[in-house]
């Protein structure tokens, strides 16, 4: 009978509506019926995206996505430029890697923010570098990057491709691809649009065609202009994920109603609700640039944070994550997308301040609360 | 009002339990309440596939898998041997020369069954072809191989794979993988496990892990080392789509409880019902070695096969396929996997006998209709 909430960044609690949606009787993928839907899930993605350029879906996890843009653009032994800060960065890293192309690595140090100055000097030291690679939001250590800043200094280099991981962050907070010149921007369903995992976008500018139309390295499944060809009557190359799309069409509908900027305001409400409930319960943020996606809280070196994760789910039935790679057991990891809302984030930290309390930290019970509804309301 | 029935070769009919149980609320992919699920779908999919060997499940449409088949196991300039029979051997082609290998192509022609003789023939007199590519079920053309035949000849070439797609035959035909000798064989979630797309699956025989563990073709999200690696924990290397998981340990368990002998005797009662239908409707089934999973019915010449099918949509509310590439408007395809029953399959020949009737086609009124119950009841 216990009641189950998922503060993890992603997969997410999906409302109820969009469940329902989806448990709709199938419908096939090539009929006028789903070429409907198709034509108003990318026009609404575009505006979840804020572009004009082309975005495509991909039956795949976020992965998927970064991947397509790495093999559609870089050709063996081409160069990049990765600012790799923490897990997802370093998937662009092994990404590069993988294919033969030759990855100069910026690592601002995991929960840092990035010094555009220093990605300015490489730059101009290497005008053969054909693509920056950074992330919206970092999920592993709840970090922002300065996307917009980036942007404008890569716009400097008409030869350089900007591509941005925003799988954790588009839809939780502010990221305007086309305004702020990222070529291409992935991201996933099981974040910020409160679908279940699945599908994968990307958004492809005109800039990038022109490297993509000459890209060398082989694809299929994720070849670009595949879907580029197929979208001309707004279809897909290989047989779509139909019922999720469907429920993307309902989840893009609610977010366009809400408007992004709300959305994103939303999130950052709930995230200052969260840090501040973290400092007043005496713990940390983990991170130096913290992002309103998720927020990573130090806890005490005496608590084992795999074990208070599992104890949170088990006890409370609250799903937050642990940390991974080198914060494993080290920070509890809390999103604020998903289907929540201020009162949910009472409850997770609620929750970990009760939790806190049975692994005998001195928290005074509900300091956290009180600063966080002093946010939120 | 008007009730839609899905006939299409996939997406099909998900039953209305499985919907539900899919619309449930998500579960973290990382949870032991999901490790559990995960390690159930596993232990079923070996018995769909009829294997002891690992199977895995990739967030991805069919092609996914194929793609894994073919970037796992060639590496450049290796030769492989490709029987391609229709739209989805020809897929196989592609994939090979995508990434750089050899393809050694076998037309049967479309509709018609490959000869063994030739194929041994190619074999021996080139001992450096590293693996077979062939089809259990051509969905384009509605035919099936012999697989068994051609595991049985492959078993002697010790340094062959033998690689099968089996996207649209898995669950509704004989497909006994470890018997048979398959190495590697793909599948799909929207066939006869009667689930919407999304997923797909493909299993690795111990030989295959020797070339897959050599094999120098770069990849990432399709790396089957990752998923092995993973599997061990009973997790996947990136995020699963959780719910349409959900419905495959649904879906599995029924197949289960059926068993799949009487899957297998289900479907082939359908597809000989329904190639008898057609030639008591003066119709000709195009294959000339139907497959139990999909048959194609020949359209009198008069007839244009995308018009009908669109008819049958818009006045019936029924889904059949119309033909692709060659066979495009001469053909419809109806699918006998799915969830659909006997009385369906009656539905579907009345359909196409009232929609013949209104095409002017010389047919009489319940002529297919009599012949299918004969063989159904």
């Amino acid at each position: 009978m216990m009641k189950k909430r998922l503060f993890t960044p992603g997969p997410i609690s999906v409302p109820e509506d969009v469940l329902l949606e989806m448990a709709k009787p199938i419908i096939h993928h090539r009929t006028p019926e789903f070429l409907e839907i198709a034509k108003q899930v990318i026009e609404d993605l575009k505006y979840f995206f804020q572009t004009k350029n082309d975005v495509f879906i991909i039956a795949g996890s976020g992965t998927a996505a970064m991947e397509a843009a790495v093999v559609n653009v870089l050709s063996p032994g081409e160069k990049a430029l990765v600012i790799s800060g923490g897990k997802f960065g370093e998937r662009f890293v092994e990404l590069v890697k993988t294919y033969g192309a030759e990855a100069i690595i910026v690592e601002p140090g995991w929960g840092n923010p990035v010094e555009l100055k220093n990605i300015e000097t490489i730059l101009k030291q290497n005008p053969d570098i054909k693509a920056v690679f950074a992330t919206l939001v970092e999920t592993s250590t709840g970090t922002s990057y300065d996307i917009e800043g980036l942007g404008k200094l890569i716009s400097n280099f008409p030869e350089t491709m900007f591509i941005v991981d925003g799988i954790s962050g588009l839809g939780a907070v502010e990221c305007r691809t086309d305004l702020w010149n990222i070529d291409i921007l992935v991201s996933g369903s099981q974040k910020a649009l409160s679908l279940p995992p699945g599908l994968s976008f990307i958004s492809v500018s005109e800039k990038a065609w022109k490297t993509i139309n000459n890209c060398t390295t082989p694809k299929y499944y994720l070849d670009l202009k595949k879907y580029k060809k197929a979208m001309e009557k707004f279809d897909f190359p290989f047989t779509m994920a139909v019922s999720l799309v469907c429920g993307l069409k309902k989840s893009l509908e609610k977010i366009k109603q809400q408007g992004l900027e709300n959305l994103w305001e939303m999130h950052k409400k709930r995230a200052i609700a969260v840090r501040n409930a973290a400092i007043a319960m005496g713990l940390e943020v983990f991170s130096k640039s913290p992002s309103d996606a998720v927020t990573a809280i130090l806890l005490p070196q005496s608590i084992d944070g795999e074990k208070f994760c599992s104890d949170m789910r088990k006890e409370f039935g609250m799903s937050v994550a642990g940390g991974q790679d080198k914060l494993k057991g080290k920070v509890i990891r809390i999103s604020h997308f998903g289907w929540q809302d201020e009162f949910d984030t009472i409850a997770v930290i609620a929750g970990i301040e009760i939790m806190l309390k049975k692994y005998k930290h001195n928290v005074e019970l509900g300091a956290g609360v009180r600063e966080a509804m002093k946010v939120l309301f």
